[in-house]
């Protein structure tokens, strides 16, 4: 996966997430990553859903993985958190 | 999936929901079904990665999907809210 077909869901509104996916596609991509952290996770499945449900009908969900990411704090010990990659390809 | 192998994630702490899992895998499933709508869906994945990285080495993510529900409201239209489902298996 490309580095530029891959959207990080962060603390922005959701349509913010889903018009940067939409014009990816737009753009030529044919394969598209979101991935999220905590608890943008939420917001990562919403992104996704409205997408292919209201934007893009031809665009399916191909993979959706979760795994745990340790990330370094300021106070001291390393916190462990939760991500989710989900793969929609056209 | 039997629904007493379903558990519904919702606003009680993390760990309730793991122990929840813990306990149904205890007393004989071998696979569970863990559920979440909405900003819980951040939750239900911090479950599933807690419940297999920590307390079940031999459990194991079999499948996650995810879709769109409509759920009534007070005020007059119904409401699209994402949900996830992740089923897991000895």
């Amino acid at each position: 996966m490309a580095e530029e077909n891959t959207i990080f869901i962060g603390k922005k509104g959701t349509m913010a997430y889903v018009l940067a996916v939409v014009t990816q596609v737009n753009s030529g991509a044919t394969e598209i990553a979101i991935k999220a952290r905590g608890k943008a996770i939420s917001r990562a499945v919403d992104v996704s859903e409205i997408v292919r449900n209201k934007f893009m009908k031809d665009l399916k969900i191909t993979s959706i993985s979760t795994s745990t990411e340790e990330i370094a704090t300021d106070e001291g010990g390393p916190l462990k958190v939760s991500s989710i990659e989900i793969l929609m390809k056209k």
